[in-house]
């Protein structure tokens, strides 16, 4: 492909998509209209097309225009075309070339109850929330006087049973980030053993250095990802175009349980495939702790979804909490991609009848804004400690 | 301190900070009343507060009650007070407990021109923003229609001179993650030499291993502060409280100059001090060199804000863009706290007379988005020459 413009070699990969995109899609349109035409399903959406409609190739010539005037700003390598947001409505996606696209991706799967949502936009709206967005609150500073009941109204009612603490982020990497940190504060205020951090602790730490920056990692599975800022990268491994060329630090990495179905058939099989994943965990504790760099916690998707959709069993899950216990260590399940009813349950680890709560659930995406649940022994108290 | 309890210790801490902001805000308000009244200034604000007015100790009852309230959700450690975000204007910012306060800080120096200002609040009211948050882009993959214009006529409108391409992002940290990113893919395929990854480096970064995942680094300044995600903390000297038992990476880290005022009277001895400064930063890339793990890049702040205020002279910054170009190493300046007009041009490095534009500017804050700046070789093109 040595040869071929970058347009073109856009245009190629476009075109590709473009064309598999229509055939899948108008296999499911035909489904769907004589499914909508037998049900008489109601109207979600007041004002929701009655259903697609496909004028151009996609990338039609707006969005290859618009795509070309991009990549002079910035990398449009994953660009696919551009939308007419104010006019995306339901299930709708309206893009800058007049198609109308049955939207089953919903912005990496980020909107819960459809595009231009009535009450969504009229929340909006409202004076104070207007404010909000304008006035850019400092929320660990000064945080509005509705902060309070906000926190307890909507993202407290939702909590993951048995999880009564959250911290709100602003996307999902973040989130992941600082749940990161709150393991790592957790693992070591628990070695000090009450003891407040010393003098050289609190001056080698603002350098890098030991004894105040520890050598202390975080486990993570093969096909994870969890993000792609520097430390949430350091538990991500799917694509190489996310990892190349960038410095990680050596954390240990175990397999994830890969099942075989139908589950019924293989279930000797597949508990075999779940304890040799769950014994290299074992494993992996034990050798980076004779390493000198112990393992704090374990982050896990319910289900690993960027990796290929793979699944696990409860008994795989029950077995890491367990295995995270007998090694001091926390257990993170990052809902990022699962959370928000997207598995029929509010959150995926629910359907693992764990014996307690998670240590900490990261959320994003869905929820439509960032965070993670945690315990209360994950609330950081160092600023008090050191003082 | 060990017998209080936290709520004691927290009203202690507020009550201090509440008496000396008392002090020096009645000599402020003092000073400002006796000006306003001899010069008879224009209102900025249509409905303005003429002054301000504290009828509460700060934090108030109600802040107290809701700081009680927080602590069982959250970590209140930097709580001053609550505010009532719709009530808030021009200067004047409104807590919960009805004081009407001179804001002379901003929300951490993220508001650039005032609470609510009327064309702001505007701004948001238009159904095409109102769409834009309800309906989330994934901007990489489905920007709006109006992106590019929207990325021209605002951002582009007001970038660093000789920096045509940008990048947006939530927020600061993001922006120095993401912009080190850029900087080590760049410093990589510049290393590749034009070969294109191979097989082995495309597998190895998947699990963190080598080649794939190189030992290169970025230096940074002591007592610089560039936000608190693991890749932005990295580059961070400034408290314990941001560092504290965190794994983070022995990376090289050069003195800041330390200058003499009045600067006219020091002349000598501060240039003596900017070389001391700039012959460790060209120590430093030698050392790292050896070591096989070499400097990628500078990360610098035209002003040490969070460190102390800490200036130095175009001399020094000259210096540094020298030693990084020397190194084919890339400077970053981190403008996230300076941009925005606050040091007289829009963008401090203005100051500086450097030779050419820095190769990356993250900013955030008063620009009311995360993002950055970078020349035309920091655009990733690894998902290409990968194929």
């Amino acid at each position: 492909m040595a040869n071929m413009s970058k347009t073109t070699r856009i245009l190629k990969h476009k075109n590709l998509f473009n064309d598999v995109f229509k055939r899948q899609y108008s296999d499911f349109v035909r489904g769907k209209a004589t499914a909508a035409a037998n049900l008489k399903e109601p109207v979600l959406f007041h004002g929701e097309p009655s259903g697609p409609s496909v004028v151009t190739p996609i990338p039609g010539p707006r969005s290859t225009k618009l795509i070309n005037e991009l990549e002079t700003i910035q990398n449009t390598g994953a660009v696919q075309f551009f939308v007419d947001y104010d006019h995306c409505l339901g299930n709708y996606l309206f893009d800058a070339d007049g198609n109308v696209l049955l939207d089953m991706f919903t912005q990496i799967a980020t909107i819960p109850i459809g595009y231009s949502h009535p009450r969504l936009m009229a929340a909006l709206r409202k004076p104070e929330n207007i404010a909000s967005f304008v006035n850019r609150p400092a929320l660990g500073c000064l945080p509005p006087s509705n902060w309070v009941n906000k926190l307890k109204d909507v993202l407290l009612a939702v909590a993951p049973p048995g999880l009564t603490n959250v911290q709100t982020m602003q996307c999902g990497a973040c989130s992941i980030e600082h749940s990161q940190k709150a393991i790592f504060m957790w693992y070591q205020r628990h070695r000090r053993g009450g003891r407040p951090p010393n003098e050289e602790e609190l001056r080698s730490c603002i350098t890098n250095e030991k004894p105040g920056t520890p050598e202390i990692c975080v486990m993570s599975f093969h096909k994870a990802f969890h993000g792609r800022t520097m430390g949430a990268l350091a538990l991500t491994h799917t694509k190489w175009v996310h990892k190349l060329d960038f410095p990680q630090p050596n954390w240990p990495i175990a397999p994830f349980p890969a099942l075989q179905y139908p589950l019924d058939e293989f279930v000797r099989e597949n508990r075999e495939e779940e304890d040799r994943c769950l014994n290299t965990v074992r494993e992996l504790f034990e050798k980076w702790r004779l390493k000198g760099n112990p393992v704090a916690g374990i982050a896990v998707e319910p289900v690993q979804c960027e990796g290929g959709d793979n699944h696990a069993t409860p008994y795989f899950f029950q077995g890491l909490q367990d295995i995270a216990k007998e090694n001091d260590a926390a257990l993170l399940i990052d809902e990022v991609q699962t959370g928000c009813g997207s598995t029929g349950k509010f959150w995926a680890h629910e359907h693992f009848n764990l014996r307690e709560a998670p240590d900490l659930v990261p959320f994003a995406k869905k929820m439509m804004t960032g965070g993670f649940y945690f315990k209360k022994d994950f609330k950081p108290t160092e600023e008090e400690e050191g003082v």
